[in-house]
């Protein structure tokens, strides 16, 4: 079972790979798309739409996950914080959810709480927690880095818990796959 | 000169093609695109961005024109009055904006009050009033509706003027075509 999480931003867009296989928990890919600097925005919606279905045809998901925005108004918790950002984000969303459809796989939305629960246990967990549960429960050798990418593997791995149970018990009978298995598509542009 | 003015909205998006042949303006194509109703979101948006696709393929625009929202907190001028509202709309603004791109053509955005004061010549106009003025405008036998349409209809209008002068000396030369230019486009599913 493979699963693909996607955190969307117009500048940047996270995106994750992870595959079950048994009781494992292994990273396929992940990195971060962005369109060239100087495009214009709708450009840069090309190039980031571009980026995901090339990914999703390559590594053919079972499913997409990608967190569902709990829009707090005021608020600033790495949430859509007021209708300005909403709209910002909303447009990087549509492309994602758009790549998926396009592809054939199902989108599972996921509130952030979930995500935080399934992933470190405590549903208002700081990002620095979810980085570090995304290095332990994938084995990898360092925290994915920016928070997009640890973000996008989170979501990943809360559907692959939410479709077998907990991730806690699959957490010691990890492989540790080294550095190199964290190809990065950054800035990957098809 | 033909424009392609883009309403989006995720449920129904509205579009307007507008073309200026010497000191005339015309309909090329007008109507309004949804997703099947039972279909998932993504799916929605698939079908939403297939339409725009195919419309912008066949009538080949020199420009893209779509309103630059502009977010009133709490206020409901047709705007996005709330961050919740804003995502859903940002999501289909992406696929318009998307589809653009794929399609080459470059695209402005017009601010409401200045699509208003292009069409109606008031920035605070009612819907009704920019509907009776794109009627009048592009000679058409019956007011566009619903509103999406006459929106997408009324920015493409608005990006004419600004790459010409006014609109209202183009009025009087107008030809009347018949209803039937009006070709619905409603629920087009390619």
């Amino acid at each position: 079972m493979k699963i693909f999480g996607i955190d969307p931003g117009s500048a940047r867009t996270g995106f994750g790979c992870v595959e079950r296989v048994g009781s494992r928990h292994t990273l396929v890919v992940c990195g971060s798309l962005s369109g060239p600097p100087r495009a214009t925005f709708p450009d840069k919606l090309k190039a980031i739409h571009a980026g995901l279905a090339a990914l999703l045809a390559e590594h053919r998901p079972d499913a997409v996950a990608i967190e569902d925005v709990f829009v707090l108004r005021g608020a600033s918790r790495g949430h859509a914080s007021n209708a300005r950002s909403a709209l910002k984000l909303g447009e990087a969303r549509g492309i994602a959810l758009l790549a998926a459809a396009e592809a054939g796989v199902p989108v599972t939305a996921y509130a952030p709480a979930a995500i935080k629960r399934a992933v470190v246990g405590y549903g208002r967990a700081e990002k620095h927690q979810v980085q570090q549960m995304v290095k332990l429960l994938l084995g990898l050798d360092q925290a994915p880095s920016p928070h997009d990418v640890a973000d996008a593997l989170a979501v990943a791995l809360c559907h692959l818990q939410s479709a077998s149970g907990t991730l806690a018990e699959h957490l010691t009978e990890q492989p540790r796959p080294r550095l190199s298995t964290l190809r990065s598509w950054r800035d990957y542009r098809p």
